[in-house]
């Protein structure tokens, strides 16, 4: 007897996270006699406990097929973990509550990490408040540090337009630096882990390109170190292009973003790290800079997503419903490399157990001995995350991004509940 | 009897300065009973002061094609500006050496308004000091400021990466508003004029779209007005997305990124105006934001550069040429809108004596009448200069971007010449 289905999107969003939408809705649309409807959480787990749930059937074939080229997430994302059964018991409650009134068999929870974990707990209700509910997580993180998956869907799209960017923009510095700027200083994302700045590396493909120094938060930031190797960059080569992570850091944990000048009241200064390194250097050197900050530019650069990454995205919300309607539980399906050269990749399966509050950190063998790099092993293994182009359609010049209907379903319960 | 050509590259580089580099060559090539061979200055009009010219000659034709979807300056590029002939004249005796060591009968110099001055002085040096140079600028300039041509190659592009950048974040933002981030601030380049600020303009397209607010250099920022603009944007859509000028500034002519916070020592902060204009929205609001300075990255993105701009670029490069054979001396080429609707374009020319040092700005009308975004006029004017896209080609995930061989021309002069 077909059961609907709730889907929701939570944390950061990404290029790509439409894309594991797509695959959801598209091959849950395929299997009615199981799956009656997808309903989608409006703003993520939030929109379940207020019981603000979007009819996906009252989107169009085409609108749905558009989420795959569009980024950003459709429905609404949220920042909000639940905590255990025994601290928010009443969370779960309502969550059982909502899902019996509109008779949801089938979650499947687009998330990161944090997400992983909520997907994992909400599994848990069916056995502890005997509420039957199948529950798989999918995959999506641009800091790509879940476990076990190969990668994480949004991270082969930030990673390439990294690479992409770090090397257009270190053309530009070749060209100015006889009387101009000579260094360059782009700031990126992965607070915790370099895996994006790692991707910036991949715009170095012979002795002399860009990025010269690439800032890990993995390697205790050596300021004496980092200016020699810049000098020595910009006598050698004329100019230096520098990716910093806005995780960079002192031997003593502090941020280098967190470090730099401070306002007439004490307060830390706005900006983020690029500025601090660009001026660091100038002090030092006395070299004229530019630095950028892309923020949450290169996370929704749909127009210039990874094909690869796009796929896998699709692949995974696709597999999602496959594992559910095949009876598994408390899964989430994963990326499993099965090739190199010519890469080749498929889908797999771990278990929410496993995935929870584990965090995937860049191997140390990925970063290259003097710190400032990534060696061939990181390429190897970074570079099939970027290939392929995958552009949306364009009209008028701008690319054209769907906004759905986001029809709500009737409510039918009579109460409120406030998320706090 | 051919003669050799100077061709330079003057200014802040584009994403198409070299498709009118490609341009100027080929049509050049197209030529060899006129033009014999075009010697490129290494770093602009530098290389002709110091005799660093390289040999074009030696680049194959498909490095020169390349040349028009690779961006920045492949010949280097100079921020140097000629003085007058009376006080630069050892300068410009400078030049007629080294012009006549290597029987140069033509200078392109491609550059922005400071480069056509350049370019009008040097077209003097055949009259006041007797060598014969035919001088052709041609324009460009991401600033889109320049007289008479209807737009400047450059801007097209910078306009296009604006308002899909400020699209694609927006999708992003409105995703994140519910629990997490509210205010999206972005900065653009434009000192003096707001044609990049309105670019952004061109994303949205009807009521509610990013971007919501543009602060021009050439409106006045009231503080008290923008913060509620902000604050009802927010009640009403759930966020607000903001494009600033780099140029936005106050009644007294403060520029909003120099009246931040200041460092212990008194100097004004690093950040721009991005990080200003966000936190002084959370001081006031206490909304959650987010910010990106986009710098060198938007003037670079060849990746997603307009077609128009790539082909106007082009075509002024080989008008330059063209008109340069054909007689004409001390001109620049230019754009001329001979349609709307559909938009249709062709090459027209101006006299350099009319385009060095004046300063196109914005119309007024072109500024809604809130001063916080684009008039229709301003959209009718802006729209065709993003049409299209032009991907260059892709590799591993990456766009493939020429290096020429830049083989040095001998030289043949005994005497060194110190550029100051």
């Amino acid at each position: 007897m077909a059961r609907n289905a709730f889907y929701a999107q939570s944390g950061g969003v990404t290029a790509v996270i439409n894309a594991s939408a797509c695959g959801v809705i598209e091959t849950a649309r395929k299997h009615p006699d199981i799956i009656k409807n997808v309903y989608a959480g409006r703003n993520g787990i939030i929109g379940a406990l207020t019981e603000d749930l979007i009819d996906t059937s009252k989107e169009s074939d085409a609108d749905i097929a558009a989420l795959r080229h569009t980024p950003a997430g459709a429905f609404g994302s949220c920042r909000y973990k639940l905590k255990g059964l025994e601290d928010s018991r009443a969370e779960y409650e309502r969550l059982i509550e909502v899902f019996k009134a509109h008779d949801i068999g089938y979650l499947f929870y687009n998330g990161g990490g944090d997400s992983q974990d909520t997907s994992h707990k909400v599994s848990q209700i069916g056995e502890k408040l005997g509420y039957p509910i199948t529950c798989v997580g999918v995959p999506k993180t641009v800091d790509n540090d879940l476990p076990i998956t190969d990668c994480c869907p949004g991270f082969g799209s930030v990673a390439k337009y990294v690479a992409v960017s770090i090397r257009e923009a270190a053309f530009d510095v070749a060209s100015m630096a006889k009387t101009s700027t000579k260094i360059f200083v782009m700031e990126v994302m992965g607070r915790h882990a370099g895996w994006i700045a790692a991707a910036g590396g991949l715009a170095a493909e012979k002795e002399g390109d860009a990025p010269h120094i690439i800032l890990f938060p993995e390697v205790v930031f050596d300021q004496e170190k980092f200016l020699a190797r810049v000098d020595a960059t910009v006598k050698k080569f004329g100019y230096c292009a520098i990716v910093v992570s806005e995780g960079a850091q002192y031997a003593d944990g502090t941020f280098l973003a967190e470090a730099g000048t401070r306002d007439s009241f004490g307060h830390a200064q706005l900006g983020g790290v690029a500025p601090v390194v660009a001026k660091m250097v100038q002090d030092a050197l006395g070299y004229k800079y530019h630095w950028a900050v892309a923020d949450y530019l290169q996370r929704a650069a749909r127009h210039i997503a990874s094909a690869t990454d796009v796929e896998q995205a699709y692949a995974l919300g696709k597999a999602a419903v496959e594992l559910a309607i095949s009876g598994k539980n408390a899964v989430m399906p994963t990326i499993v490399r099965t090739g190199e050269n010519p890469y080749t990749w498929e889908t797999g399966c771990a278990n929410l157990a496993d995935v929870a509050n584990v965090e995937k950190m860049m191997p140390p063998e990925f970063i290259s001995e003097d710190g400032y790099g990534i060696t061939d092993a990181c390429r190897a293994y970074l570079s099939p995350l970027i290939q392929g182009e995958d552009y949306p359609p364009f009209k008028d010049g701008l690319p054209q991004y769907v906004e759905l209907k986001k029809v709500a379903v009737p409510k039918k319960l009579n109460k409120e509940f406030i998320v706090t």
